[in-house]
């Protein structure tokens, strides 16, 4: 194993790869989430490389910035009030990496219910001037 | 670029890396679909590593040989009658890749009536015994 490179195992995550790749990659994962809870959809969409896909279920493909920020904005008074990504595994290849894990959240409802979910998913990252973008992006669900 | 690598845009469809291994996945996805239509869940099966994820929409993430048979074993007498899946982009990085695209095909249900669907997936794939087995499969629908 080269210098500098990490392979850590705790509580079923295992990170692999240059440290400062991982770090910058969970915390991009964390800003995500306060993006998506902050309503902030054009910083969400610049966590994407100008030509990443999106694979909501029940939709077609969905590429490219302007595609995945109308994605994440919020609509019908629908509020995320809870985001959360939990990777279970993270390696980098060089100036790509992959991820796969959990995710959960809540969305408060225009009617002021909330409604819970969570799920898995998978993406692929590219190494973008020095930052770590999502090029892939696919999820679904997990019931309740 | 070094030599033996190719990159070819062809109908959509991006190819990156040393030509064998492009070759390699491409056969294999292939006779994963002859597999599915045979209604051979243990060749499937084989097609991944024995860390293997799958992550079926509304189901946990499921992990290694016995669990990702068990999906693709046929039940309640429905048969997969056709099985396509098209890479829109395929990527060797090392030993690893991934591509993404989308599959459709035909299932037989028990009375008789047939029910066609299609949707879009990402894999990552491992080199293993020089040969490439699947390591992440993740998909969800698109609409008919």
């Amino acid at each position: 194993m080269a210098f500098g490179l990490i392979s850590i195992i705790s509580f079923a995550q295992t990170y692999t790869g240059p440290k400062e790749d991982i770090d910058q990659i969970l915390k991009n994962i964390e800003s995500f989430s306060s993006q998506v809870i902050a309503g902030d959809y054009v910083a969400v969409a610049a966590n994407y490389t100008s030509d990443a896909k999106i694979f909501p279920n029940n939709q077609d493909i969905l590429e490219g910035t302007a595609a995945i920020a109308n994605y994440w904005k919020p609509s019908n008074g629908n509020q995320t009030i809870a985001h959360k990504v939990t990777p279970s595994e993270l390696k980098i290849l060089g100036d790509e990496a992959y991820d796969y894990g959990y995710y959960e959240g809540t969305t408060k409802l225009a009617d002021g219910t909330e409604s819970s979910w969570r799920g898995k998913y998978v993406i692929t990252w590219k190494k973008v001037d020095n930052d770590w973008k999502i090029y892939l992006d696919i999820w679904n669900s997990i019931p309740n």
